[in-house]
């Protein structure tokens, strides 16, 4: 995978990434069956077919239909069924119907998907005057796409949980064995700091403006919260008692019958889960994953201690090196002990709100994040399935507080 | 198709039955895609999949693993996700989340098919000592498949409706243009009369048993009510005219938002709907299809008239010759002039209620119909989707008043 | 309570009636503070209040509105709120918002009341030409009334129900101990009979016409099912039983949680239920009531025996003395040994449906009963709550076989 | 009104307060019918009955059971049905429920309302040690009861808008006219600021602790929006433009066919509002009320500007002389140019979440703001309904941001 360069990629290198990316999403692709790319198992989620498709579209609406002239798509139709949210790109298919499309077939969007990739090839290789704003677009595209192959997998994982016979998306294979880590923090100053992205490399607009903010000292866990520490908190009461919880969060746990993290079940004085490779015994010293804001809010504070906020996980975060994810074999990895990449996306205690100065870019593409600036919590970090490339300090996923099929989980902060 | 003689079926008749039916099913999904056989778009309709894995099911649970030592099932979850509702043959999956099983495969359930069909013949051939009660076994399983036939068609294409491409499950192809024709009727005496099936070939336990019953004289109409006097009712304001509506279906109206049958438009001054041949025009003489109980009981009143009584009903169809019916083109027939069977089923203004000494036999195969019999009205009759052995007079199928989605019409009565 | 003769009332009768009829629905109020009054609890029930308004607007609209030149009401925008269903004597308020109304207060209503009490004492005393046409619009006023009058009652009792303080309507009072009976059964021939209303005596459109059916001879119980008789049921497992109940009942069941009547709870191995008297342990001879028709039919599968027929109950019925009734305490008395009425309503197998040949009356007086003959079954017979002059053998009262809150009960027939 | 001192109350002065908060209370009640006082019209509002037991049972539970040994209620059972959320106070009442208890009446909550007002009489005269620890919990229960005393008049008046008569609470008094007032700004330089309550003087847990935080210069209007802005934004299609909204306002403005602030029509050209003193035609140079979160932050995107943040306001309210409020009389006031007091509250775009350091007291108390502190957002500020008491510049209300029947507009703010 080509990591985005400091700067504004530059035609060629343009031109790899989204090789590097289109055939990425193939692969993951791969092991499924036509049944398993029609799964819709709820709303937020889409069929890995949609997927496929929207993040194709994405090339065509906003580069091939705009620049090529007398571009013609393979089905003008398309358009209506694979927009996602974007307002300003005219009007799209119901989101919670997706899973009712069953033409056209995977066969059909992976022919759409080559005749979107020849068109692209043949743009950005003619040397064009605008190869330089192609290029970015592109690079923005890729982006888009790798946060689709996120998407692709979780939506997937949920999709087969329905299917009493728990298949798995990848064979299981051996999990290397990780061990128990002392939970361990690290002091940080805090003072008048400058939070945000600057310039120089790939960022989402809501990444910016970089200001100045005040931030207290705090001290940050070394690691996630593990599986044996929640199964402890599971066990001192922690989902029976109203107190350690926002009332919303009482509220939803107690509605929805919460016990314990999403896919989990106990067979035989067993925690057991089920993951991507099937059903799993808990692996104790992995990060716990599959928790909503609300459970993790309510371990923190059970805890005695807090979430962080984003200023606070991106000054300690912008000093962690970033190890490439796992996303290949799907395996949760042993703990290194510090990273900060690559495990889990980690809930912060910050909503997702716009930074000072923040304004959208004009057009359906300003759509991206502004209007999704309420009633979410900014996450930080990357996930084992979250690829490597979308991985810098300053960027922002967000979700509401009770969505728990994510890979979600949290690391714990203090004052000093 | 071989039609079940009047008596039970000797075992090698049963056999040929058995074959056909098989065959059948196989050929109506055979223009389908794995990815249209996941289609579950409510939880009445199941995906064509599940259809042809439960039908498969039926012969297993209730046939080999009953009289076939040693039978071994290629997956004995099969009989979980199988079972549609039947409490005494165990638990069974959640009917609304059908949609939601991509494995087995399209493929893994025809291996399932050829499995069962394996088993089932060399048992049906076996010259066994309890060959006849398995012959009976056998028709009840076909004609079990034969409803499940029907559904699978109906449930395809309510499946297939909410895709925006509006794609045919067969290509279009010329329909034979019918004509109007009058409306006329044919007076019947009553009296004090016999209704339900008495002895000698195939029936399910609801149409028994045979019983005296009153019947004033009554006429009824000679063919059913078509689209052009549907589009006269909706000129005239039906849809908009309470007191037209019994109370619950003026309600069931007001919320659905209905103003003409499922699956119906206007286009530029034409009425278009959407049927297995994809978008098309409404075929004026046809019969009206897909309206409610609701729907026809207002249009009744509305003409001055009444929805016959199932009894009345069964009086003049069985003095009806009964023709073949059109499943194999999908086509709806030009009207007849006379006929009671084959264009639509009908709605009566008979609740579904267990005839006097009605007694359901014991076992799983009991929940057969008995446990349905509230809140539900009995159409008779039958659609160009019901197979030709599925018809005789006494046949009572059901819906509940709000449902639309089955091939259901109307014919008028009125007291004499 | 004056009865209604069995011919039409004459005008003095009329008058009679109305006063004892107005004044008895005072009576029941009587014991309310206004905070009862606006009591609504669900939407099938209303408030108190809203009761006496109602009642009041039905002599107003049909009758003074009609007849008296000039008749001011005292306020205009009564008649849209208290417009029940009639849609045709103009628009409503939602009847799930009539607990929200404070204004007009009780007081208001009350004088509402005397304020149309007035006019229509001058309008029948007026020794009008039409007095013969008055006399029988106030007959069915009355009737109505009293319909109102135990609805009253049962929504209060709704109301009151969700209180944790359990207030009671009336205090409790001795109740006469009644004794065990034998479950006894009367035979009855059956055979060709006539059913329905004739003539003389007042009854509502759905009464008749009067009509030839054919009924098999039956047995039918001497005594309703009792709270003893339930409670075994109960032991046995009944509510835990799926293949006893019907398909939807079950799910009903399950849905709601069902494991006893409604009202009942278990405290210190002694069934208790809330009354009109305020809590008390189970009587357990009196008559088994509030169940459902899903509880009912399911208990008579678990006797071995079935709900009888509208047509059984009212050939038996026919022969049976009526007593007056026990509204004025409030109190479920002793069996005695053979009555039909006034101790429950007794659900039937038969769903509410037209008689052959019924036709409404024209206009808003004609949606009475016709337009609610769909998903409802029929109750014979009157409960503690049911004015002496509502019971007649024809009467058929009708609800959902899913609601519970009025005095509904059940008695066993079987085929002989 | 006693205003609480910058220092904590002296006994002799809490019983003043204490009286003063009491009689206030009643006098709101006066006008109503005990019809009124049941009204329940969603979850969000309680009956003022409610409120009237509510506010008494937290001096009872707090203070009279903790600290006069034998203290016997009136009736132990009030401690279930008038707790509101107190988790630690022990089991609850169903929020949604709290109108359908009619026992006990109007009067018996006023007799209640007596016995805790002599009881905590004695206590606060009798010269005990814990005087000052009485005083304190005395200032919380007044300031507490404050809150609910505005609640009593926006809960009564979203019940009153369900009813068809539109009844006012107070009778319609000529209201002073207000006139145009030109939009102006104020600067502000901002800098490294302390945020929050210090200390001297009653402020809520949430208040504090104060803090250092960084505000970028920025101007905030010198009034809030009004009507006749609103009207604007109304008449350039701010409903209908998608891109103005943020997504889940929209959808929400959608789902619930918003196209006007809460309580407006349109009349014969004229808008109109359910008030207080019943249906008014809209006062044009009033402050807009009953406008949710995303209705406000709409505005503020069309109007090319943005809503404050709570640290913005907090900085210009502080320098602004806090004046009376109008709620003796219901009238909006006429704008008096550069007020932030007691027209409305003012949506701020800051989350409601903790300040740094922020630790919730032990204990039921504990319990007051903490567990809030999600999913909605900071108001500040007073409405014409909140009384002067309350109005202090660290005062933090919050709502959902969908919410609308509170007094709540908002006021612009821009960078510098």
């Amino acid at each position: 995978m080509t990591r985005p360069a400091a700067a504004p990629l530059a035609p060629a290198q343009a031109l790899d990434f989204f090789h590097d990316t289109r055939t990425a999403t193939e692969r993951l692709a791969k092991p499924l069956a036509p049944e398993d790319m029609m799964l819709q198992s709820m709303t937020d989620a889409s069929p890995a077919k949609w997927h496929l498709a929207h993040t194709t579209w994405f090339f065509e609406e906003f580069i091939l239909k705009e620049r090529v002239p007398g571009y013609a798509s393979p089905d003008d139709r398309f358009a209506f069924l694979f927009n996602s949210y974007y307002v300003q790109a005219g009007p799209r298919h119901a989101r919670d119907k997706r899973g009712l499309v069953s033409r056209p077939t995977v066969e059909d969007v992976r022919a759409y998907r080559a005749h979107v990739d020849d068109a692209m090839g043949g743009l950005m290789s003619a040397g064009r005057d605008d190869a330089d704003d192609i290029a970015a677009l592109v690079e923005l595209g890729c982006h888009h796409e790798m946060q689709h192959q996120e998407l692709l997998v979780t939506d997937l994982l949920h999709g087969l949980s329905f299917n009493p016979l728990m298949p798995a998306y990848r064979d299981p294979e051996p999990v290397a064995v990780s061990s128990e880590q002392p939970l361990t923090f690290t002091s940080h100053d805090g003072g008048l700091v400058e939070i945000g992205h600057a310039s120089g490399g790939f960022a989402y607009d809501c990444e910016g403006p970089r200001h100045r903010t005040y931030v207290a000292p705090f001290a940050l866990a070394d690691r996630p919260v593990t599986n044996r520490e929640w199964i402890a908190f599971m066990e001192a009461g922690g989902y029976e008692t109203a107190p350690l919880w926002l009332s919303d969060g009482w509220a939803t746990a107690q509605a929805e019958g919460w016990d314990a993290p999403l896919y989990w079940w106990k067979q035989e004085d067993q925690w057991w889960s089920f993951t991507l490779r099937g059903p799993q015994p808990v692996n104790l010293d992995a990060p716990v994953v599959h928790v909503s804001y609300y459970e993790a809010e309510a371990y923190a504070r059970w805890a005695g201690m807090r979430l962080p906020t984003e200023q606070e996980w991106e000054l300690a975060g912008r000093d962690t090196p970033i190890r490439g994810n796992f996303l290949d074999d799907g395996a949760l990895r042993p703990l290194p002990g510090g990273g900060m990449w690559g495990d889990v996306w980690e809930w912060t205690q910050s909503p997702f709100t716009p930074y000072p100065g923040f304004r959208p870019v004009e057009g359906a593409i300003g759509e991206y994040n502004g209007k999704f600036m309420v009633n979410q919590f900014v996450l930080r970090g990357g996930s084992c399935a979250t690829p490597a490339a979308q991985m810098r300090p300053t960027y922002r996923t967000f979700f509401y507080p009770h969505q728990r099929w994510q890979m979600l989980g949290l690391r714990l902060a203090k004052d000093v």
